[in-house]
């Protein structure tokens, strides 16, 4: 049976009427329409969808998984509105980010909300106390990330913390470290989680965690990837090195690859007050010099490999299969 | 024994090698000087005395109190951190906040790993569920006490959700509801959370409740009264007045007590673009015009005794009468 994406993604929907549900309990009618807001414009819950798969590739029913989904795309939906406020957003998923919809201060205030319900969802799983330290221990993890993230910005915020503690030297040792608490945590803590629900073996909960671990790296490194080279459509951003990014993979590569000179130019325009398009355009002239591009795709594919891997000591049911189908679309996406 | 606030202080305090060493667990040095920054400028931990007195009063030891006081004061420098966000507030304790001194991205960060270290904290409660329980609770009562704060602004910020929502009718009731969240609900949960630590009995729980309840209630309309009227070292910032604030005791019995002409005055500056200092000193002898300071005096004072009723059932214990102290020094203080 071949899953498409739209048929993975209507599994995570699921969680939807769980988060609203949660979200409205306790609030006047006014602002629950604005707390439900984010969740109402769309995201396409490919981590609910991976903790489902997972609890269901261990045995587990349907029914129990849905809970634990539901925090873990809180979870990431908690990160995505405060990122949206550190980094002055104005839209996602095409629509005006909360900070524009309500404004600043209360997006913090919603953000700290979201927060606290993910402690009453983590309250109705079954196994809470280990939903709860997997959910929290990535939390952690993803403020972190975000924290290396931002020391890789070569220019733009005035944080005395960054000015001083900027990251100037290219390292994709660094890099990895950085995507894998930014992004991979939690994905490795989504399949962790749908393991630990069904009941699985230790051995078996390992497995998960490293195909989700594994997967989340395919998945960020290809984000990186499409952000400079464009997808199928064509459509490209750059908006990592609008916004000053060395923590990016192909920008590391080409960093790697290129010669002295043309080094120094992508580093500079990284480096640049305000980065106009027409620059953005330049670095990636320079980049696309390189074999960035290829080396970056191997790297992503080669994290799929080992995610898919994972998967193979658990046979070949119909929720394994999911899962790899799943991973492959993080690396063959054109979203 | 007549305890001085130093004294009572001096036991709030011991919390500090809790947080700092639960803060600094797995970060690298540098980051986590940083992390403990806030809480090393000062504080006055009086939220963790009365956790540890409440605790003490119920039979418990010192020992396991001093955890669960550490999470209540985790709790008020998180919503404090967050504040100062909103607010773009500049100094706390006299000294840089912390998004002056490391950069208001870092400080969000910063604030959002302390949400997750409250978590840490708790899991080493005795009676952790419970602890947990009102933590969660609180936080979200906190927040939204912070919303409806912000509604009570007359001008100012252009957050689309305040601006349609704004609060424009004086009201007492809703000004009660504000403050109870926003301040009232943390004491509660301190002098509940000691009585739960110590074991203490379901109608003891509520007793206390009650006590911190209404001493966090004195609290607060003094905090209102001592902005616009100073406090015995002649020291009067009019702070809510510049930030456009109704939601203050005195503005509010002021607009009760005003003839028209005096009222609509006073509601216009609320609404100036900008309040200088000498529009907040006209502001303030309009105020000063009506019973508002005695007024507002006498709604602390009808708090505090209500606090201090609640203890009467508790005997003579040094640690009730230490509750006694500390909610009688809210109303006295000059701080």
């Amino acid at each position: 049976m071949v899953r498409s994406l739209p048929r993975l993604i209507r599994l995570g929907r699921q969680v939807d009427p769980i988060i609203i549900g949660a979200l409205s309990k306790g609030s006047s009618r006014r602002f629950s329409s604005l707390l439900s807001y984010h969740f109402k414009v769309g995201g396409k819950r490919v981590r609910a969808t991976m903790v489902i798969l997972s609890s269901l590739a261990c045995g587990g029913s349907l029914e129990e998984s849905l809970k634990p989904a539901a925090v873990v795309e809180m979870i990431h939906n908690y990160s995505l509105v405060m990122d949206d406020i550190i980094d002055h957003a104005k839209l996602r998923r095409g629509q005006p980010t909360i900070r524009v919809r309500a404004g600043e201060s209360i997006a913090l205030l919603i953000a700290m909300h979201y927060r606290e319900v993910i402690d009453d969802i983590i309250n109705e799983c079954k196994g809470s106390d280990k939903v709860r330290q997997v959910a929290v221990n990535t939390m952690k993890e993803i403020i972190d990330g975000e924290r290396l993230d931002l020391l890789f910005e070569q220019a733009g915020r005035k944080d005395p913390y960054l000015v001083t503690n900027r990251t100037t030297v290219p390292s994709i040792l660094l890099y990895l470290e950085m995507i894998g608490k930014k992004t991979a945590a939690l994905f490795r803590a989504s399949s962790e989680i749908g393991a630990l629900t069904a009941g699985a073996s230790r051995r078996a909960t390992a497995g998960f965690r490293n195909y989700g671990w594994n997967a989340g790296l395919a998945f960020q490194v290809m984000d990186d990837v499409l952000d400079i080279f464009g997808n199928a459509t064509g459509k490209q951003s750059a908006k990592d090195i609008i916004e000053h990014k060395m923590g990016n993979v192909a920008v590391l590569m080409a960093l790697k690859f290129l010669p002295t000179k043309d080094r120094v130019e992508l580093q500079h325009i990284l480096q640049a007050k305000r980065v106009s398009p027409k620059l953005a355009e330049k670095a990636r002239r320079i980049i696309g010099k390189t074999p960035a591009e290829t080396a970056s795709r191997e790297v992503a594919q080669g994290f799929l490999e080992k995610a898919k891997a994972q998967l193979i000591a658990f046979g070949d049911s119909q929720y394994a299969r999911g899962l790899g189908e799943l991973a492959e679309e993080f690396v063959k996406r054109t979203y």
